[in-house]
This record gives C-alpha cells, sequence and structure tokens, in this order.
C-alpha cells in the first residue's frame, strides 16, 4: 500500500530558503579558522531577520509547517554546530530552537550558558561532559588531598578539584537550566553528535524569545565575521549588524579582570580571547585528564537530590528495557518527565523516544498541555499534522536529520516507511499529556456509543467498531491483509 | 431617586459594529444546512479581524469599555452558537472571550476539545455531559459485565463503556481543562442555554490568544462557508481566507484512519464528516441514552479526588443557602474558587454569581489579581467602571445576556435597577480577591482615621461617619429615605 | 591607578532626552498647585511615549543601557515624585520602573494601589505606613474600647480602629502586592525619601506593562494638566491624550457612593477630590495621631505568618551585622529573598544591598533567573554590563541617585571609585541567584584544570593560578601593589 497523500502534500525540501541544506549533501564552507566562514555569515543573516519577528507578535497563523534542516553551519576548529533558524513561523509560535553540534575526537566545546533551559539528546558517540553551577562544591578531588595542605595542592602540577564530570553516551538526555554553564568533550572514539533543544519562551528566560548563548571562553563572533555580517546586513535591512556569538569576558577590562582573579594582566588577558581563532569547539592540544569516579558508581543513584548542585540531569532514553509503551511487532516509546527525572519539574520540560518498525503506525494524536519538538534520528515516516480548522498544515515526509515542530493541540499521526523511523520529541510541559484519537485509552473509547453513532452518523454496530476494534494503545502495526486489498 | 450619571455615558447599543445583534430581536439567518449561512460568514469575517491584534499587541488603554452583544450566530441543526467577537479591546486586553450555546431538545453539541480551559455557566434547561481524557479508565459499564467475555460484550448492540457522563441543570459551573475533549446532550425537556467562557492568555494555552476550538467529529466550516467567507476576507483584506472551525479528522488520510482504527476505509472516511452538513450542534437521530447512575449517587463526593480522571469538575451556583454573602433586603453573593472546587486550581479560574433586589447596590471594589468577565443572566443595572485615572470607562446599563469586561484592579460599582440583576462573572485566578471600597471590610475602614481626614479634607466626625455608617460588607440596600430626599 | 576604559564608554548624561534632569541640578517647577505643572507635563508627554512601546514588543536588541537619573518630577503640597521614563529600552525589556519620592515633615502620601508587586527602599528618613487589605481585620484599636458600645465608640471624637501601622527608617525594604492599598507618612524629623521598584511584567499583573497608580484619594490629574498634555501630546503624535494619574472615587457617581457609604451626598462628594489642589502627597493639616505599640513590640516576630493580613513585608537591610558577604577590608553585600522573607515568595522579587570600600571589586557575575535594577544611594562606581555578544553594553560610572538595569544572564563587575559606593538592588525572582566568574566559588573554579588550560590557551600553571589565586569570595580588595605596578 501506498501511503495516501490527501491533501495539497508540502514536501520537505523547504525550497524557501535558499541557505537551506540537505543532509545528504555536505555543507561548503571556508574552513580556515579565523577567515571569513560563510556558514556563519548565513547564521547571522538569519538571526538578523529576528527583527521581523515584532511583526507578527502575538499571532500564529501557522497554516504551514515543514520538515526542516540546518540553515546554517557554524565551523570550528575542533567540529561544527548546525542551527536551525529559531524565525521560522512554528519555531517563533512554540517559542523554541534548535541546533546540533558535531565535535570531533578530543574536541572541546567551550564552557557556555543560555538563555534558557536546555534539553541535550546524544544522537551518537560517547564523551564527558561538566555543569558548573557558581555556589556549588567542588565535589571531584585529586587523590593527594590528605598529603598536602590546601595552599601546596593548588599549586602542584597534577592536582585539582573542581564540580562534577559525568560520562555520558548515545541515547542521553541530558537537562542543563537556564545561566547554568556547561561544556563538552569527547573523549571518545568517534564524531559525537548531540542535538539541543532550547525552549526560549520558557518562564525562566525573562527577556525576548531570542536564544542567547554567553561564553566563557575563546572568540567566537570575531571581527572578519562581524565585518561580513555587517556588510550582509546592511545590505538587506540597513540596521546595524553585530555578530551573535561571543566570550563575555571579551567586553570586561583586562586590568580589572586581574584583580578579580588576582592574576597578572598578560594571564587575565587571556580569558577575553582576543586573537584565539579556533572558534566555539576547540580540539584540545594539552591532554584533558579528568578526576572521574568509576563508571559503575556513576550510574547508581538513589532519587534523592537535595539541591541543583546534586540533582541528576541525565538519564537514557534509548534502551528497549526503558520502554513504557511496547509493541514487539510495531515498536516501542519511551518518556522521560518530572516523575522519572526530577529537575525537569523545575525546567519544565520533558522529552520521548519513539522507534517504529516498517509501516507501523503511532496514534493519531495531541498534546493537550506542550509545543512537541521532533528530531528525526534515523529512516523515515510519513507525517499529517492537523490544525484546529481541520487542515492538513503539513503532511508530508520526514526523515533522519529533520525537524518537525508539533504545535499544541494540532492532531498528529506518524506512519514509518520502509525503513522503520526512530525519534526523539522535546516538549515544552514537565509532564506533556497525550491524548489519542484510537486504540485503547483513545479519547473516542471514552464516548458513549449512542454519541459516537449520532456524531458520525454510523449505526451502532459501526460506532462499536470504531470504538473497539483496535486494542492497541499508541503503537500500532499496520493490517497488511487491509493494506494489500 | 434617577440613578445619576456623571460623566459622558456610554451606551450599551454597541452601534459600532453592523453586524452586532439585539438579544430582542430575531437574528436572521439562512437555516438551510449545507447552504450559506450569513451568521457564519459574519462570524468568520469577525475572526477574520484578528489580524488587527497584532498592530496594538502589548498596549491596554481600555478608555472605552461597552456592554456587548454577541457579533455573530452560527447556526446548526440541533441549535446555534452566538460568537462575542473577541478582538474587542476589553476582551483582547483580558485575553478572553465568550459564546453562548443554545442547544434544542435532543440536540448534542459534538465533540470538541479547546487551547484554553473554559468555564461553563448553565443559563437555562438541563442536560449531560462527558469530559473525555485519553488514559483514563472507561468507568461507566453497562450491566451485562459479569455475563459475556469482553470480545463478546464490545459486538454486542446495546452494550458499552465509556467514561464518566454526568447530569448537569440551570445554575451549574463546569470547569474544563485546556485540552480535555467534551459533548453536550440536551436530554431535558426545554431549550439548554449555557454559556463559554475561554481564558485564552491563560497559562495552559502555549501558542497566541486566539480562541481555537477542535472538533472530532462532523464538518463545521464546510466549502460553501469557507467560498463565501474568503470572498468577504478578500474583498476586505486581500489575504488568505479560511474558515475557523473544523473537524480535525477532516485533515487525516483516509486509509491511514482505518488503519488507526482497525476499521474499513468506508467506517473510517464517516469520521471526517466531509458531506456532513448538520453543523457543530447536531440533532440526535438514534435515540441516546447513557448508562447512569442515580443521580442521587452522583451528587455524593468525599472532597476526595485523586487524579484529573476522577476530578470534581461541576458545582451549582445558584443555590440561596449556598450564598457567601447573604442581605435579606439586597441580595446574596457566591464564588466558586480552588477552595469548594479544587480543579480550579489548576485552571487559574474562579467564578461566581450575585443576585442583586431592586435598587440595590454592590459595594464599590476592585479585583486585585483577576479580570472579572460579566455576563448579566437577567433584570438590568446601572454599572460604572473606573480607571487609574479616575476615569469612568464604563458608566451605563447592562441587561440580561449582555457581557460586561472589568480589567484588573478597576474600580467598578453596580445598582440594580427597578427590575433587579442577576449575574455570573467568570474571574482569572483561582482565588479572585475582591477588595471593597465601603463597608464592614473595605479598604477604607482600613486606613486610621486621621489619615481619612486629611485624605479627604474631612472633620474627625465626618472621617468616622465614612469609616464607619456602612455596616454591611458587600450588598447594601439602598436608602430609600435619601433617595426620595 | 586609572580605571581603563576599554570599549566606547557609555556616559551616563543621557543626553538623548531634552526632558532629562540631574540631581544636582534644582528642577526647575512651577510650583503652585492648581496651576500648570511643567514637571508634570514632561511626566505625562513622557508617559504617551508608552504608545512606541508595541512597535519594537517582544524584541530587545540591548546593545546600550544607561545609568539613567530621572526624567521628571511631579511636585505636590507635600513633597515630590521623582519618575524614571519607564519607556527606556532597558525599563521596557526587564518590565520594571521605579519612582521615588520625596516626603516633607507631615507630608501624607496618599493610600494608593498599584497593578504591580512592588519593592520600596528607604533611602532617607523615618515614618509610618500602613497597607489596608480589604476583608482583613482591623487589628489596632484605641484604648477605650471597654468603656463603651460599638456605635458609641465610633461617633467618639479620638476613637478608632483600623488595620496595621509600621513605622519603618532608613534602610528598611517594604514589599507591597498589587492591588494592595498603601499609604505612608513622614512623622521623622527630616526629609523622607524613599524608591519604590515596580515590576509591571510580573505574573500579579495581567494587564499591559504600563505602571498604573490607583490613588483612593486626591486628584491628582487635574484639568489644567489634562489640557497641557493634551497639547503636547496632540502636536507630537495625533492621539487623543489623557493624564496617566487619577482618584478613582472621581470616576463614580456623588448619590451612588453617597449611599455605599452610607453618608450625605455633600460628604461623599469629598471622597472624589475635585477641586483638590494638593496633589499626590499632601500636608497634614489635621495632626495624624496613629495607636501603635510600643516600638520593640513591633520588632518582634516569630516567623508565623499565616495569612496575608498578618504577613511580615518589611525587613531592615543596612545593619553591617545582617550581612551576607562580609570583608572588612572590601565591603559587605546583604540579601532579602524568600527565605528570609517569606512574602517575597509571593510577590516573586528580591532585593539586596551592597557596600564597596574604596577601589574594591565586586566579582564579575550574572544572574541566571533575574533582572536586577540597581540604585545608587551613596559614592560612585566603575561599572561594566557584557551581553551575550561579548560586547560591553554598559561601562561607565554609577553614581548616587542614578539607576542602572543589569539584564538577566548580562556580566557585570563594580569597582567602587575613591568615595566608595553603596547601591540597593531590586531583582525579579524570588531567590535570585548569583552565578560569579572569579573568586572562590565561582564558575571558573568548577572548571577542571585541563578544561581551562585548553580553553583559554594557558599552561596548567597558569590555569591553576586563574582558578584558585582568588580566595575571597564575592567583594574583593583591590590589590594597591598591582594597581601601582
Amino acid at each position: 500500500m501506498q501511503f495516501a497523500v490527501s491533501r495539497s502534500p508540502i514536501y520537505t525540501d523547504a525550497s524557501a530558503s535558499p541557505l537551506l541544506i540537505t543532509t545528504h549533501t555536505p555543507i561548503p564552507y571556508i574552513s580556515s579558522m579565523g577567515k571569513l566562514s560563510l556558514s556563519l555569515l548565513s547564521f547571522l543573516l538569519l538571526l538578523g531577520l529576528g527583527y521581523a519577528f515584532t511583526e507578527q507578535q502575538g499571532e500564529c497563523q501557522l497554516s504551514n509547517i515543514d520538515a526542516r534542516e540546518p540553515s546554517y553551519r557554524v565551523q570550528s576548529e575542533g567540529g561544527q554546530t548546525d542551527f536551525w533558524d529559531n524565525h521560522n513561523n512554528e519555531f517563533r509560535c512554540a517559542g523554541v530552537s534548535i541546533r546540533r553540534h558535531i565535535i570531533q575526537q578530543r574536541g572541546l566545546l567551550l564552557p557556555v550558558y543560555h538563555n534558557a533551559p536546555v534539553l541535550v539528546y546524544v544522537v551518537q558517540g560517547r564523551g564527558t561532559y561538566g555543569v558548573v553551577t557558581s555556589g556549588c562544591v567542588e565535589t571531584f578531588e585529586s587523590g593527594q588531598q590528605q598529603q598536602f595542605s590546601r595552599e601546596e595542592r593548588s599549586q602542584r602540577f597534577r592536582e585539582d578539584r573542581h564540580q562534577k564530570v559525568e560520562e555520558f553516551q548515545k541515547g542521553d538526555v541530558i537537562a542543563i537550566r537556564a545561566g547554568d554553564a556547561h561544556w563538552v568533550y569527547n573523549d571518545g572514539d568517534q564524531e559525537l553528535v548531540v542535538v539541543v533543544f532550547h525552549h526560549n519562551s520558557n518562564f525562566a528566560n525573562q527577556l525576548d524569545q531570542n536564544p542567547r548563548s554567553f561564553f566563557l571562553a575563546g572568540n567566537p563572533g570575531n571581527e572578519q565575521e562581524e565585518e561580513q555580517y555587517r556588510r550582509l546586513r546592511g545590505s538587506k535591512r540597513g540596521q546595524e549588524a553585530q555578530s551573535e556569538l561571543g566570550n563575555v569576558f571579551s567586553g570586561l577590562d583586562d586590568e580589572l579582570l586581574a584583580e578579580a582573579f588576582n592574576v597578572d594582566v598578560e594571564t587575565a588577558r587571556k580569558l577575553r580571547g582576543q586573537n584565539d581563532e579556533r572558534g566555539h569547539i576547540i580540539r584540545a592540544e594539552k591532554s584533558i585528564q579528568l578526576i572521574q569516579p568509576h563508571r559503575s558508581r556513576q550510574e547508581r543513584h538513589n532519587g534523592l537530590e537535595e539541591t541543583f548542585c546534586s540533582a541528576r540531569v541525565k538519564e537514557n532514553l534509548d534502551r528497549a528495557s526503558r520502554a513504557d509503551f511496547y509493541n514487539p511487532r510495531a515498536g516501542r516509546f519511551s518518556t522521560l518527565n518530572s516523575f522519572n527525572l526530577p529537575i525537569l519539574s523545575f525546567l519544565q520540560l520533558s522529552a520521548s523516544r519513539g522507534v517504529l518498525h516498517r509501516n507501523a503506525i503511532f496514534a493519531p494524536h495531541w498534546y493537550t498541555n506542550a509545543h512537541s519538538l521532533i528530531y528525526a534520528t534515523r529512516g523515515a515516516s510519513r507525517l499529517q499534522i492537523v490544525n484546529h480548522r481541520g487542515q492538513a498544515v503539513f503532511d508530508g515526509q520526514v526523515r533522519e536529520g529533520q525537524v518537525v515542530v508539533v504545535p499544541q493541540n494540532f492532531a498528529v499521526v506518524k506512519q514509518a516507511e520502509e525503513q522503520g523511523f526512530e525519534w526523539v520529541a522535546f516538549n515544552t510541559n514537565e509532564n506533556a499529556a497525550i491524548n489519542t484519537l484510537s486504540g485503547r485509552t483513545s479519547a473516542i473509547r471514552g464516548l458513549p456509543v449512542d454519541v459516537v453513532a449520532n456524531a458520525y452518523q454510523l449505526s451502532r454496530e459501526e460506532a462499536q467498531r470504531i470504538k473497539f476494534s483496535r486494542q492497541e494503545t499508541l503503537i500500532f502495526n499496520a493490517n497488511d491483509a487491509r493494506r494489500s486489498a
């Protein structure tokens, strides 16, 4: 059976944006650090479109949603970042944005904090990360601590103390609060790929909905980039243009920094990274050897998380044994919310992970309390999204590496294509509530059969079939008999 | 005594809108279903004015408030719905909207969910409703359940299981969460009249403030209507126009629905209601016989409501014995908030019901934490609303069937006219806090007498009279002696 | 050493606004009450600029922040109020505004309530205030209560009962909920100076972000002022212009008020204050003698605050013994949040008070969850504020009487000038979380030394110095040895 496209299909090549790239075509860029990066220019150009935001503030027609690929790429010494244009209508309306870091071996994403809470999903590889919160105790200390006085230790070469670092791997979700600085290091043996979801309209962000990333090191957004950006922006809109990337230290005075850190001015100057041309993901020239407990100890947690300093922020969503819904012939679905990762109640976000086998269907449903951003991690699916007018605002294919935003209350249905479909979804509520239209726990099944019969002009027998024929809950295997008919 | 109108009186015929109708004049409409409904066109036209919203986003001058009547009517087979134009300034600023369903005997309001929480008040009649939440257990089952296996039962004619249904009657308030589907059936012996209050700016709605109603059946907004709407809108604004009503199934694919429901394609197609010309309120052709416990059992509740599935959502506000404020000569006032209906703490809404006798006064007051939408259920009242500039932004009459929005912190006073006045008010806070300017518990009484004397340039004796002369709290009987003087 | 200004310094004379005044120059005004007040006109004119708000709604470029002085002054019989223009970009983006009352001896700020929660800081002097909440019991009663019946008492000259009044003094912070009426009386022996911080974008305000003050007495905004205002505004924008000040009683009908208060019409008319030319701060012609417990009893509180009626709303932030951070050579820092003043959890606001000695440094830091408005109470400081692009959006001096807004997540550093620096800060979160960049509990110290070394291209020895050299936490004394080098 072919998946029938019943209404004006909206194909997902998103030809509207000349900057858009497809995942199967290598993105051209000028890789030399410190020279002009065309991708970065694109990035900055698109950020500039933020001015257009105000013109439609408060109105979300959402009559057309697209499967989106990244709009621009920022290349760095140790990796690259693909940005989705957060000024697309559905991103703006949902107050969300997303980016994807591809970090090479020994690549280090410099310490950064954001103006909104973020959820990270690890698509590929493994690595180590740290979230540093000022005021939390440095609980990781090197082993020589008993033998030396505090002053001696801090001067010694291989000694250190710092806040918790943690390993992560494919399938992990990591939750980070607005304003908490964090860094990521690829100490694995392959490229590390993570997608980072920003909820810019979250209560935790009191400024406008633009994503803002405050780096604590390096020199993202250097002078050449700014100049080019200014030229592009100037020709387009005539407004003063500035790079959207930067190191907060670069705006502070050398001598004041020297006093604040009690170091000499030359050392302090290095905090500002003015001649650093490595970008925001660097290659670790010096080996990074981290104090770490054994992995087994890391995995243990007792649910007792008294403060933000010791709160658990990571959970793996990939293990099949963890599934909340499971159908051996159709697939599985796992959810991560404030009940199984309590810090999510502070972030007011949740996530889920779905795996659909060949041709399997994820029940038509809507979220009553959340927008949902779907990132396709493997395969492809047909997807239909319907608004309150009964219109299919999206009816097409979503495939690996693409993103679709499903607005709150809009109905959506998925059917995997031949190769199956896997995705991670980020939801703007700590406990996103799913309402299904068909299946064992659906809203339709909650209606009296006489109401169903009258509403749909069915006989009572038909109404009962509508209510009771589908026994599964959320994930159905397609009926091959019917399909071949 | 005549009620003195001290400042530019604003009469409530609201002549600004040529579409506006008065309650005493029958609304003309073309009743044949499936043909063009002029009222619906009006409705759609007005919804289109939503584009104008953006122009004033963020600013609420509110120098003029009106007593509003419905702006358009949508006629259906089994009843009609009157819509107030939610783009009026005070509705938009308060983030609220309201509509009134008039459901004939055997009329069924098709299952629908909204993008915002709603409060329903039953103005007239009685009926049965159900709120279906996906995932909640079907707790109502027909009696034959012991005799048959599950499979047999679901195939049998008169057997069924579904979620809770409940009867309701005049004076009931029903609270419904955003995204929860619900239906209403008039199985009473007269027309059923309900007003439905939407709080579009509620935290529970993460999209813009437009009310969105997602029907699960029928064909509201059919092609003819769309065509006419497009013509009207096109001539007016040149933008693509679309009906604002629809059945979410209509945007989904027949064959996919067939698989999702595990039924044949012909049955699945009926879910989409494409040739259904009955509108959103249908006449039940097949008798609707609902599984229901005895009424006495329904009324019992022990306050133990563990989940949303079993939460109580209904309470009667009309019974005089329930009054929170009562003055036999002047009237009564009843409040419904999260203390007596706990689900309201989730909805962040509350309601109240007032009855004023002839010429009685409701103390001048302001709500510190809520906007208030007043729907007049009987009689008429003089009403004055004052902004922070000391201007009467409304000074006129409100009568049965009209709506007035009182913005947060604005001062308001009511005096019933000869026939008395009754109203229901919907407030945008789970525990709307009323501050009175006069009476036993008023703010003025909380001031030291010396502060009162200096502030108002009164003698201490006058200041004491201002503080202490009015012994009643909220509802006063007018002093006929003074009035005749 | 000179404080090095590393980037385009932004001087704080804010010459952009021709209406702006400096604190060292007497503000010219026409003092006769009832005649035209030029300052008030300026005030009204600036309020009118609120229309411009909508044009940038939702976007906050914030590429330039200023140290602001008041934009206009409103003169009254018993004092004056200096208003900061809340339409400045950083005020608007942060959703905050501020004003300063200077109340002469025996001056009474008339009872007023606001549309947003406010925090008051007492800069100079002492006085008495009352917060009146309708429905709270009048707990302060004069002593003769046992000897007379209720009716007799209320007629007697010196008897009274009213809600709690409380004394306050320099250094006190007072928290007032949105919609709660309050008054202030200067019964001290010098001018009383208070600054009032409004959080207009607080959840408690459901209208737009304009500050609205509802007076319960007097005649702020009289006819002459309105006429002048209309003229100015009309020439500027062609829209209808109205004074932004008023007494809510003035919009209510005399006779209706007479009935509501059960007094004669002549007394009721005085509530409306139509011919009152004293302004919003009056001089108490009649002595104000308040029922008050002994001061010692007032200071006692046991932390048991069961209702809003008895909640503690005041705390002194000036006492050195109260400091949360203290460094005898550098200064001190005290915080007031929901843990030490529980009502702040309802207001979602907090405050802090800082004292820096000569040349002392307040560590570079950012607030993860709050905007911060700094009011300089004494001395001067160099201040740098850095945005996410690494740009110094402010780099200049802040001195006594000026205000600076630090947006959420923006990095900021202070260094006191020769005379030292003192300030109060108001934060838009009940527990504003500070993250430092340097010092013993800083984010940098939480990073592994190898991450620091690679990120900043430092040797491990330098990285350790960056992490560990500064032992103090928040307030550092400048290293004079280095400075002279």
